[in-house]
């Protein structure tokens, strides 16, 4: 049926990879070598070593890994630095964590000499998206093989008589019907989809919420924090210097524990459905904030008008899966580039869900200048008659545009004004700028 | 001097203002009109008629009208069909008030015949340019007297000492030194500059802010609301129908209540200097979180992502005061077509500072569908095994890519990595994509 | 193996559709409907009805349309609004004819009955996504059969063999080899793709091209026309005042003769790969510089850089087949709301393959201001001096990063400068600007 | 009257900068020093220095500088990488030469201790705009005087006098009138503006043109060329390798003797005005169809349309003279990044007026590929199949807004269709898509 001889899973562990890797081994008679990778979603992978010996993996044909510290530099960060958010409001806690799983895919390929790869992610979904993209992008021969858009299994109850008659270990929890959401974590999220979800309408219970407490729960008082940016990247919390994967864990402590970092959105999927998840991402939330704020004193207006201008663009590329793409790595140049004077600290308060900017301060590289914003006398720091002219140039393309209307004016004048409009009062045709007023006859 | 005969000048009935009014009789020798708008600032109008009249001004040459609907109507709600911010925060309080302004000056213009405008904004800030835009905008050739770019009243202490040698009535609080920020208030927003808020590294006053209470001192007790939207505007809270200035009106109360809606925001002044603002904006707050979240459900998601690239665009465009220019009219219209099906109502949670999207719903026009987003079977609704040609065709243009770079693979072998950047496995040279396989030779 | 009853085939007459047509009535054993539009391709339609006959479909399902005027209105006149090309060059003439096909066989399945439609695109291009999503936005129920994606006829020997073994007459072209290339026309041009022109270092043969003269071959002495515009669209001729589509073949029949708008091009298709094509659009070609030429007068800068801005976008949204998407709808509202002052005239230099603009004229609609554009003495209207505030405040925000860049200077020093960049001299750190010569110490 | 010591003057040697010498000694009783370039305007520039010493100017401070490989090497290049056009027409001659005139100011002012520099722009013009901004942006102290916005010799008859009565020489041609057009001219472009150019609706003289022959008088045999690209620069012609300002002088000979590359245009003036404008770029117009070409084959889809979307905005910085802003390098950041692959040949046909590209070639970096896009049998390298699900996939979201519409349909029926617009045949209520069949109830 299939000419392939070696395939690379991304493995979890759990019930449905264990499932996959079954299949794998009967459908494709292949030799199969798992990939199991610590991003920090706080589970031991231990186990996964254990179960893939038990379903008859060989020992050098699996592979765990941490890659939190990678995850977090090459990819979290990187993502930061252009104030990233998918649709005004996600995080991309889970879109951001693909792309490195399938760089991993592919150097395990290499490795092993496998030609090819599988994962567990459903036909409905993004994730099967980025895996492919990226696998493709940086080995283009490499086969994929998606099981939930091949197999039958596509209920629960199937996937469930699957294991059982094949041997596969079942947790209590399944048994019990498993979790009532798919869930998705690793250092930057926890997400959550389905079930009791799939009502837009409905609240998302308490109960679900997982790395944060609620904002009633948290602590009655604030706690302030300092974020010291290099480059555009944190690299110390109230002064003590630590390597990315720590800090974004700390922040996640910190934030989980004052109820910060939960979202409950409606979101357009890459294959063309909309679909309802929550999220929690404490950490990226205040680093969200935090970047944003070391920015505002040390980014150039119309750099920073570009960046916000592009990130729209730059969030749906990482959203879609196309994080290794020749144009997501355009977009990142720029953006890295832009990042050379963001150095400073950023103090926040956090309390009860809210993140709070109550500080921003850059020893070297503030452009913000009180000498000239000041609303005291500045001692001629700054000349307001260079106003009145900035303000006439500015303002001479429209006076040329409402004199032409003024013109018109009469011959429009049986028309009635649109619905919906703020009607502004009509340009007086007898007055025309002086600007204007000596018209070719 | 001048040949200016008659000016409308945009007065507060505050000290400033007051000042300017005798200024300009005394400078320019001509007959002042005064305009005084209640936009929901929260000041009664009637003192600035007495001290009007009392500095000289004649009745019927004192304007002094209620636009509170109309500013909510035409001015922000519009603005908010796009889901509005300034640098990825500011709400635009201030920018959106001041338009409404310049169209009303111009109007009393055209009735009074009066040839120029005057108003109190300072030559460092944004609002001169928003009234004088708009202004010229609306009237080509009218005429701007902006006293702050013109005197050399340029301290507190002469333009006091100026107040008192006039027979300008000066306040108590302006005897002890005044306010210690700038301020402007409207039915959307109260801004706070100056004084101690000049130094963006420290932390705003609690005593600072007025219209909301602090997320501490709100009610330890969440409240729920809902919104009704009809083509993208709120029409009612909680079942009743209101109009647009009431809606923000009771917003900003429920808002305050429960501290929502503040900003300590360092920004780019289109002047070219940076400034830092505090903000509060309880309502306007409710508001954003609150459409975004019923175009979720009823936007497509093509539209909803072009709507997101033009709003920084967008939001400038106000901010720079070209809310009356032909580019913000072709946006607007872009921007109301697309609210046609944005019907349907949002419940939010407020509590204590947190504006949480709880649930959202549209009768007529969801495009959510349950049926096909599900991890359950869906009986036939979706064809999983789309997907794969899918992404195949979407990865084809990087296959290729990665072939050709395999080709070339070898000649760049000696090429350090560049630093900071997420380093892809080499795409094997050996095992080209079978999309690629037979090249000319 | 199907359920499908009744098909609406795109039916060209020529051989691969009748093929399709005999396919699809031994295939799917359904009723088959002919729709054969002219859209100004230059071929007779009736001999395609008499051939459906011959096959075997019945009169009332034979659908033969003149689109011609239609197409030009409301198709080829709206996307010229927008100055569109694709990839810079492509005028996009076989991606606009598409969604009107699209159209009216939704019409005639609507009409009939029918419950699927059928096209002859083949699997590798654009033109099957063009049909389908046009057909999928308009009737999302609708059934498709492409039978390019679905059949083994993938070789023209095997079409040959299965025409003459089911009875299908094949013209002597095709006896011959056929044409070297695959070609689509209408009114807006004739394109060639394929054989000769696949390997895009060779120069296309001189005999291909069908619409146009060489400009060898053109006349030795210009021509000049006048367009005259209404609100954007081509309206009159050298003063005679003709239908949309009758402009379009005027200005077909004047570009060819002067050799005008041939265009050999390399593409990137949709579906990810490139692609070689070769274009005719005499008429088009002097369309868009026309239009382009009465927007220089008539539109204010910051609309027509909008305008400029979004075409891209625009261009491949049709060229990509989404004319019926909502996003593209959302542009065409703000596109058409711009043409408003778009009137008046443009005059034309037809020279050998040349366009060139010789003069642009609007009476009414006018924003050139000779008066102040003149290098003569205006008289006062326009204050040189007011070009020194502007400036000055557009270089407020770089003077203060400069002034920066000179405090972190000594620090940076050694940093080898980096290639391939236009240096700029060193900001002299001793002679900071007044602007910002007293920073906080 | 001022603290200027030492002003370094833009001096071309002709009449105007020669008046503003000497009304720079008498006004400001200053040290001049004049910096005379090289960019290839064709003029010799000795005349210059001997002028310089005849007006009084020690000869330590006279500057005359070759720039021309610089010019070309490190502005017309990289701007052309961006196949950089103004309002979709104008390749920016004038505004890339000033950047680099701003940039040598300044090194002089270094050089020789001066406070200010001085150009000879008009105020309303872009020119004055480009020379400040990038002297701001380079030494953010430095003064600047701009005598034509300064002084009353505002027409020529008073300019004249003045040089008359100050002992300048006047050139025989000023006295009979001076040349009818003012012109500026560099390796890449001569221009005209003003006198008979100011009546947008008239043709421009024949006798105007000095670069280019009229296609009409161009040869009537075309002539072959092929332009080697190296990271997207011209490196070489016809074989031949040359620096980079001999390419660009050798095309201008080239294009001259073709015919090619002249322009007319009405365009929109930074300062706010429209004006008209006359151009010859004949290399520059060669190298904009060829650097097109080259990218054509070389360069993936999404990369060329992010630089597509791009182009506006970097052109506009360019024309508005923000080349030395951190935004325009932000942006050549991200352009010279995509340039790595972009090798390869293209070869061009010239011919009255016409560049045709008749082939392009790329050994190594060619994406084009001939295996995948043929019409012939590809033996298996592409799946048409999975074409459909591209399709359906991509079509989702319509299908769904489809459905969507059809319910809401009974309820809009009575609305009347809006003008002017392509209306859509009515999505059928009664068969809705399977995808979307089975809505909650």
């Amino acid at each position: 049926m299939s000419d392939i001889k070696k395939v690379v899973l991304a493995y979890s562990g759990g019930l449905d990879t264990s499932v996959i890797l079954k299949w794998l081994q009967d459908t494709y008679g292949c030799e199969v070598v798992t990939f199991t990778a610590d991003l920090g979603q706080g589970e031991e992978l231990e186990p996964a070593r254990a179960k893939a010996l038990k379903l008859g993996i060989k020992a050098k044909n699996i592979f765990i890994d941490d890659l939190r510290e990678e995850f977090v530099r090459d990819f979290v960060f990187p993502m930061f630095r252009a104030n990233t958010v998918y649709e005004g409001e996600y995080l991309l806690g889970t879109s951001i964590a693909r792309p490195l799983i399938a760089k991993r895919l592919i150097e395990i390929v290499n490795k092993t000499g496998a030609d090819a790869i599988c994962h567990g992610a459903t036909g409905k979904g993004n994730d099967q998206v980025r895996f492919e993209l990226g696998a493709y992008a940086l080995k283009p021969g490499v086969k994929v093989i998606a099981p939930w858009r091949e197999w039958d299994l596509l209920s629960r109850e199937k996937l469930m008589n699957y294991a059982e008659s094949h041997g596969i270990p079942i947790d209590m929890k399944h048994k019990k019907g498993g979790s009532p959401y798919s869930m998705d974590a690793n250092l930057l999220h926890i997400s959550f989809e389905g079930r009791h979800l799939e009502d837009p309408a409905a609240e998302a219970e308490e109960s679900m919420w997982r790395w944060t407490v609620s904002p009633e729960k948290a602590p009655n008082k604030a706690e302030y924090i300092d974020i010291q940016y290099a480059k555009g990247d944190p690299v110390a919390i109230n002064g003590k210097k630590m390597k990315p994967h720590e800090i974004l864990a700390l922040l996640n402590e910190l934030g989980g524990k004052h109820g910060i970092g939960r979202l409950d959105l409606v979101e357009n999927r890459y294959v063309g459905m909309k679909s309802r998840g929550c999220y929690e991402t404490p950490g990226g939330t205040i680093l969200l904030k935090g970047h944003r704020a070391i920015e505002s004193i040390t980014l150039d207006r119309e750099v920073a008008h570009l960046k916000d201008d592009l990130m729209p663009r730059y969030a749906s590329l990482i959203y879609n899966g196309y994080w290794w793409s020749p144009e997501r790595q355009a977009l990142q140049t720029l953006i890295d580039h832009t990042q050379e004077h963001v150095n400073g600290s950023v103090r926040l308060k956090l309390y009860k869900g809210n993140v709070i900017v109550v500080g921003r301060d850059s020893k070297q590289d503030s452009l913000f200048d009180p000498t000239i914003a000041t609303f005291e006398d500045d001692a001629g720091a700054y000349d307001q008659k260079d106003a009145g002219g900035f303000i006439k140039l500015n303002a001479l393309r429209m006076r040329i545009g409402a004199n032409r209307d003024a013109r018109k004016a009469p011959k429009v004048a049986a028309k009635k004004p649109a619905a919906k409009k703020a009607v502004a009062p009509k340009a007086a045709a007898k007055t025309p700028a002086k600007a204007a007023s000596r018209k070719k006859a």
